[in-house]
């Protein structure tokens, strides 16, 4: 696909498929250590034995973060997107545990003008999916975008 | 403090500060290769020098997974909490750099009664603040509780 | 548990446990790369299989560094703990192997007050466990406290 | 072995063998990070399924970088290289996977004094191998050496 | 540009360009874990000052790495590359120092068709330059591509 | 020197100097996310600004650890060295910060033969010192060592 540089150039409606990574032992022992959190879902193969899920779990922000960086390596933002706003409503449905692998959907959602001439805001509904294509987060995903507006008329 | 067990130990108001950390480069480097998330505003300084930034920033998905695992880390949720069911409004009004040290002041916001008597939900407002005690992420934690419910009545 | 403030709150023969943490193949090479040392009875599994322990091990001094994390990080030392005066006896009856989990007991040993009106000083008696509860390593942690001493009469 | 100082303590045709090392799963996502590849064959196990390996490999480059460092920590320079000149001929024959331990046959191929009196080169030819003594690379380094040259005469 | 599936589809004398990335300390003491070679160059900064660098140096083989994940993360090699074949004459004209930023420029060099007729190979002359522009290091990278040949004639 | 294979090639009152390494940032807080260990002194600039050091200080165990690696791959032990069965006295005179150079004294300080006949103790005392000589970390190193023993008479 050709590289978008304006918020003109994404359709409501359009979706992209991100690559794919599978989540190793290492990284859950990585986030722990970037994050602090080693609570024993995560990091306690003793402990996650009796939950529940039967086994260690990864943290529900760094599977965040590997789906926001796996949307942003796709290449899919090109040179169009100026600054990331923020996310709403971030839900965790099911658990990634190790060797699951995740990818993700990012349907473009909705999109306003900014007050500025130059600028436009999209929203993007991403779904992180393991192997079996089951939704393991869900999050909106809100930047600023180059627009060409008035001046391209 | 006594570690907590039940939802309603957690009074709406009610705030706590979490533990420091010091964002250095080796976190961002870290967090890119954790997040694929190679974007030249957080590993090329030539780049980011040419921004309005100045100098490189730290990826926003890692403030906020440091933000929740300070918070977590800091042992508030002590035996209490069950499962993360999501975030709302993760907002980012400042950038972090390298070298700024950031906290998480948590904020317990609402609380609502879950369907099942023995469990409660609660929203809390959470701010990571730099040095600066500037907020330079914004974001709401949604988390089920263990309730004691009418058991103790 | 309240947080302590001072040496005159630690009882002699009072037992604490940490939280505990598995070993994954990552750690051991983590360590490795951190401390230099690349004996292939860490890192070489061909050579592993043919000495009296059959795969590979951890290395005792990354063990004992996470035992005194893991020590820290439960909180025991609260805002009471000035400074890691040393450690004596540091002995490893048992390798501790990938997918192993640790934990730590800690039993205050031995208390005496430094020559300073203001000043503890307390020997905690170590052992990191595995899964099965054996010990896989011990140590006395020697540290100096805050002592509320005559200033309190 | 004793420490070697000059060029002229290497002779054609005499060989050594390095130390080994297993390949962990975290060395390749390690390496991903360090090196921007995520290549779906090196981190998506779903991916490499498909392929002809039948599972993920690891990235070339880390092979060489690590056969390259297995010859430098086994000690075979000691003082006599100055610097290392460039490398020739690397090809890749066979894939390693996660769990492979991997060793280098290093044999000393070609000398030729340097213009300079007091230095020498030579090129070593260097094959990186499985725990099968499979050949996975093979590579020439070529370096600057002290030399003894005529002052000794 | 559009993602290319062919051999044919790359013109020798055509140039890109990869994205950057800036050396941080942490990069030299990754690579120096993962590799082994901890050679006082690279982790000892007080050796370094008494060298004719003044400071210390990246691994060779690390630069290298980081040039071919960069070349194969701009996506040049679309879904057309097959296999990595090899490298030939890897020189290291320059060091790189902590705080560097390198980039790769990638010309298309050579062309032929493999024995296959679905096949053919490239030959692409690779320089890694840092911010003033700097060759640092070069390298011929030979790949198997997918080729159209006659069954689309 | 030679690679020494028995107990009785270590002489008492022999002295030995390990290489060298510079603590990193990155060090650090890798040893954080490692031992799970992130008390402020370590990770936190601000704090660590009000302190008696005036900044961050390396971790105690993570200094130990090091400098038990940079003994191991100094190559000193050779295939002497069986296993190693403890450490007395550690002691830690001074910190380590960010940017300090440390390498490793190593003494032989006191042999004595096992019950068994081919076995042999041997106490070395090891000092950890900075680029300005000054000791950082004492402690003293046994080890279970191949013994000659009446065989060879």
């Amino acid at each position: 696909m050709a590289k978008r540089r304006y918020w003109e150039e994404y359709s409501v409606g359009e979706e992209i498929t991100t690559g794919a990574i599978t989540i190793g032992e290492a990284h859950i022992f990585q986030f722990a250590g970037l994050s602090t959190d080693f609570h024993p879902l995560h990091v306690n193969e003793e402990y996650a034995k009796g939950t529940q899920f039967g086994k260690r779990i990864a943290h529900g922000p760094m599977i965040f973060g590997m789906s926001v960086g796996l949307i942003t390596s796709s290449g899919i933002w090109g040179d169009a997107a100026i600054a990331l706003l923020g996310f709403d409503n971030i839900r965790i449905p099911a658990p990634v545990f190790i060797g699951d692998t995740i990818h993700v959907k990012v349907k473009f959602k909705e999109k306003r003008e900014s007050r500025k001439p130059d600028r436009g805001i999209m929203t993007s509904e991403c779904e992180c999916r393991n192997q079996r294509d089951e939704v393991v987060m869900a999050f909106d995903q809100i930047q600023l975008f180059h627009r060409q507006g008035v001046s391209n008329a």
